[in-house]
């Protein structure tokens, strides 16, 4: 299987567009989601751990009850890829 | 902490009016759930599975693939009580 | 992506000789988990669950407290076939 | 329910000895966990979030593939308290 290619950074100011809630920090993907309570943000997290164990592709990710920060970045790629976006796509669909 | 004790016919009939999808098969409560794909199956038996082990109230339940078919009793009472009725709400809310 | 074919009745004995606690059942692998309550029969859940969806293979199963009941079967091949045996041999390594 | 108080540095510091892995950082108590896979880490957290929620009581944590790092403190008491070395203990024993 090949694995995605840095993208440029013309991709990733248009890809930001269509990822609400998503921005550059330190060259990852940031994002902050916020839920209801514990069971909804673990309930999130339970589903994007699937989704990312199918990708091979893993976020840095940290919660605090109803927090979820994420980062992402392909780090054998050593930047932003396809990857990257695919998977904060799955996380805006997933998120309330 | 005081058990719930067992909830009259007449109750059962009355919260099942408010509880959609929900009917008496083999004197437990009975329910159904399909969702989109796997991911969101598993998603909420992650949410359910931490909201019963709070309520010390575990279901019987089944998963194929995107479908959750769910049977709730209390044992311990002989049948069902308001606690089967307290985790049916939940799945309910939690269900899309 | 070739989906696997049904394996024939000899490698099915030869197979199950290697997986301990598991049997022949309605033509489907079949096994019960016990586990030493709902956190840790639920945490096994979840691994699994996570492995499935990865292979693109799900269980038929059902969960009551510490107890888990599994069947597996390949729907579309219409039999058993190396994906039962292997996510069998998965869930008796995550099993303790 | 009576919430815990804080415990005082020489109740802290006796606990640490039967927590193996877990040490005081910024007056949280702090460990990295280590697993074989993702898998295997997330199945931990699933564990880890049926037992905080059930608790009351949940942790700061994040993951990176194989990788939680967990930090525990009470907010509402402003430290340290039993809550933290309970939590602290479900997670060595459910850790491999």
């Amino acid at each position: 299987m090949t694995r995605p290619s840095i993208v440029s950074d013309e991709v990733i100011e248009s890809r930001l567009v269509g990822l609400p809630g998503w921005r550059l920090e330190n060259d990852k993907l940031h994002r902050n989601f916020e839920f209801d309570d514990f069971v909804n943000a673990f309930g999130f997290m339970a589903q994007i751990a699937i989704i990312a164990e199918k990708m091979d592709h893993h976020p840095e990710w940290s919660n605090v009850y109803n927090r979820v920060e994420v980062s992402l970045t392909t780090h054998d790629a050593g930047g932003l890829t396809e990857l990257d976006f695919e998977l904060a796509t799955h996380m805006n669909r997933l998120a309330p």
